[in-house]
């Protein structure tokens, strides 16, 4: 094996640490595999796995809170859904082995969320891990794939991981990640970015790293060093020392050298993300994503409720601003409350975020009532914007919704192709833009966010989506109205400055990329930032984008960022 | 009732006769609706009426050919299921009456397809359909909605139709269609302007039309009166021999009055088209879809078959040019021997294309070198043009493909928004470009075709639409290349013009439409369409846009197109 792997580094920094390898799934029992002969205590024994996995994701959620919490609960109510329990029981009384029997059981489940396609189809591996813990636990086999705690912390090597392979694990627990296959917006890269620690992805040879050996990862550059000299191990401390002094020297409004202002903001997804935010010196909040307010509901939450969660954000951000996105639903996000209104063969193509909203105008009304009351009461710059706008008239009517209740402010999101294009018209309708990149790139490529063969298309230094920020962020300014972004995009460091010098009036992001974003931009004047726009969007691939841009950010080398 | 109601023109032409209003879906039979007795009778009547329904679509198919012979024998194959036959002949048994063991049999069947997500759900609407038409021979009534022949031509009036109602259908039979539903890129607005016939659809009022009510439609300004004057008739009949008389005169090539030439085009699918491209003075073929050659078959065709069925293509057009797209497959239109590589939760953002195609370069390789052999004996201008294409890298794996296989000419398709965005990039590796604005519309409004909710997002006079048509072409003209335009947007006359004005070199579409888009460029100059392309960009939403184009385009008003 080579002693040097390369892959594409998403979350800068130098972590080293033995590895620790993800092993691939947990075998299924051999078919045909029988118990003992007592029935009764077999499918007792197959219940109790069942639910003791159950009762662990359930837990494992509640440690970890927001959207993680979710994916578990779901996790959860999988091991316990009675139709499979009956299943296992009826395959257990006909003589199968209690594990065998929970795959069998499983795998007709498996189907037949295979078979419904959309959001459903997409579960399926959430299905194959809850599954997997239950064969495990049968066997007395540990149940975690990746270990909550560990001597010194290990570099995390597999070929992808799973929500629930990451959502305990802590930087102080695991020095770099490193993954065979996943990309810039892999599951992977958002976790490592949202932790601050070193990871690189689409790394060729990562599956097949022996367990145990040092390993040395670069996530600036993307290099994996496998047994560094003690040398080149002291080289790399001695950098990211320095590289981690830089970033806490950093503080104070987010700003270029020359002193242009760029407001460095938090994405949130309620007020357990608030703390965080305020830590890593957050201006204000960028995108409040309310979704979570709302899932897993038969009825959406009263005004009163709403209002509660709002004010528990805005009150932690006086005088500064904070920007709500209204409730983003559809066929790939079901509520109860708010079903599509027809077959979706597409549902991101179909009727969701704003689309939906105007089709359940009731929905909307309470939110932005809720809004409007917990804004009253508050020093906060409350602004409200609404999630896949499309065209002028939609932007008008989400403004004049906006006015109805009572709310001064009212932006949209940009993160379909056309209102990039006519973000002029836009304009003349909505207060302010946010750029989303992650969707306007599954647009503006036609390539979905969730088939990892395409995530060279998502990825955020594409020039055809660089230009798609310039359109939006020119249509604003011929209004004089702000234009930031919200996506991924914003996180890396050094697209931080393209973003800047492309006209980004502000910039918002998972809190812990903030330190990094504020020193790159606090190393680079203006105009470098905007020559490196320039350089990026006249290079004709991402690769030659990311070189280009680089060569007019000297700062960004100095810091590893 | 008014008597005029108001919906979208879109093809155009006055329409005269008496309304057939189709009725909405037969009524289910009565749950609980028992046989006789006599089991094994109703189970056979039972089965010859699937069996008779099965041949009737089957041969209506061989009558129709084309794409509608597609659809109708994959409703003939769901009418003889054999799984389907079962469950029926066991309700029937449990003492179901035929018709109702009938409409439960397909609920089954109609659940497992709605559930099944993407291509099969859409299919749903063809199911009941197919149980419709057997429920209504068992009831002895007649089979088909819409009646084939009739005294005089009549004004078909519907909520919405499906391809069996109209594949029969001809302008001796019908005079125009009204639909309540639908929209300018509907299957009854491409049937219609596909025969020629004047359509008003999204017409408010239109099912509530009293059956046998004379009725004049005017698929131009998308009025229509019911119980017309003696006079209004005339007038309406002096003003549509005018403009049949106009189009029998514009002929020769396509052309601006100041005689700046732009080559009119058909879109083909496959040899059977040759004959009506022709007839309506088709200069070649723009975009000949090969997808008919590929579909049902467990294999690829041959090298050999392929070669054939081009070579009657190419051989009809000496001296003429010949856009071939290859084969575009993907998940939403899937072959058995192109499987998409994994689950796709969104079909139309997935691996479909020259992405799938990437996949299996033997496939391509095969098509490719069919095409150079086939061209090889012909005076035709053979292009091969890649679908779903959205980066330079890819453009340029196309144009390598093509290279080695020996053809001339390597193009590929602008329907992703990426690669109209960095068509200059593109440019640099392709040697023309064809404008799909149906696909552009839908990733650049990130609106599913499919859904007919989202029907104005496909509006072609969409302004981000047109700028990105005006992206493409600015990109291909830097490399002095061509770009033409094969969308629906094409086929309509007065957009044709503004395409023409965006830069457009040529322009393909369902050959019946060609003599309308030549009448209406023969009346204006080329200065004339670029004025009406500036002014329509400038427009903020499609109406406006139409409205904007149209004062600098005179002639259409008066031509009535």
């Amino acid at each position: 094996m080579s002693r040097t792997l390369t892959g594409v580094g998403v979350s800068p920094g130098a972590g080293y640490g033995p590895a620790y390898v993800v092993g691939d799934a947990v075998p299924p029992p051999p078919p045909g595999e029988r118990h003992g002969g007592d029935a009764g205590a077999e499918t007792g024994r197959a219940l109790r796995a069942l639910e003791r996995v159950a009762a662990d994701l359930q837990e494992l959620g509640e440690h970890a809170g927001g959207e993680g919490r979710d994916v578990l609960e779901a996790q959860a109510m999988m091991a316990r859904d009675p139709d499979l329990g009956d299943e296992v029981a009826r395959l257990v009384r006909a003589g199968s082995s209690a594990a065998r029997a929970v795959y069998e059981g499983f795998g007709g489940y498996r189907r037949m969320l295979a078979a419904a396609g959309g959001y459903l189809a997409a579960r399926v591996a959430d299905l194959d891990d809850v599954r997997d813990r239950v064969i495990a636990v049968l066997a007395g086999r540990p149940v975690s794939r990746v270990p909550a705690g560990a001597a010194e912390p290990y570099v995390l090597v597999a070929r992808d991981l799973a929500p629930a392979d990451t959502v305990l694990l802590s930087p102080d627990t695991v020095a770099a990640f490193v993954t065979e296959e996943g990309g810039p917006t892999s599951h992977t890269a958002i976790i490592a970015r949202a932790m601050g620690v070193p990871a690189v992805v689409a790394c060729p040879g990562a599956a097949a790293v022996p367990a145990g050996v040092p390993v040395l990862v670069d996530g600036t550059s993307g290099r994996v060093r496998l047994e560094p000299s003690a040398e080149e191990l002291a080289g790399a401390r001695r950098a990211d020392t320095a590289r981690r002094a830089l970033l806490a020297r950093a503080t104070g409004p987010g700003a270029t050298s020359d002193g242009h202002a760029v407001p460095l903001l938090a994405n949130i997804g309620g007020p357990k993300d608030v703390a965080g935010a305020l830590e890593h010196g957050a201006e204000g909040v960028g995108l409040y994503r309310t979704e979570l307010l709302f899932l897993g509901r038969a009825q959406a939450p009263s005004v009163e409720e709403q209002e509660a969660a709002y004010r528990r954000v805005l009150e932690a951000f006086p005088g500064r601003q904070v920007i709500v996105r209204t409730l983003d639903a559809g066929a790939d996000k079901p509520l109860a409350f708010l079903p599509p209104p027809g077959e979706e063969p597409n549902p991101a193509l179909g009727e969701r975020g704003a689309r939906l909203l105007r089709l359940h105008p009731e929905v909307l009304a309470a939110q932005l009532t809720a809004l409007a009351r917990a804004a009253a009461g508050s020093s906060a710059r409350l602004a409200v914007m609404a999630p896949m706008v499309s065209t002028a008239e939609e932007a008008a009517w989400f403004a004049a919704a906006c006015r109805k209740a009572g709310l001064p402010s009212a932006g949209i999101m940009i993160e379909v192709p056309s209102a990039a294009l006519r973000a002029a018209d836009l304009a003349a309708e909505a207060d302010f833009f946010s750029v989303g990149t992650n969707d306007l790139a599954q647009y503006a490529f036609a390539a979905d966010r969730q088939v990892g063969a395409l995530t060279a298309l998502h990825d955020p230094w594409q020039p055809a989506l660089l230009d798609l920020v310039a359109a939006a962020v020119a249509g604003a300014a011929g209004r004089g109205r702000p234009c930031g972004v919200c996506g991924e995009a914003a996180a890396d460091p050094v697209l931080a400055c393209v973003l800047v010098g492309l006209g980004a009036t502000s910039l918002s992001m998972g809190a812990s990329a903030l330190p990094a974003v504020r020193a790159a931009l606090a190393r680079h004047s203006l105009e470098q930032c905007v020559l490196a726009a320039r350089a990026a969007r006249s290079a004709a691939s991402p690769a030659e984008a990311r070189t280009a841009a680089r060569a007019h950010l000297p700062g960004v080398a100095d810091q590893g960022l």
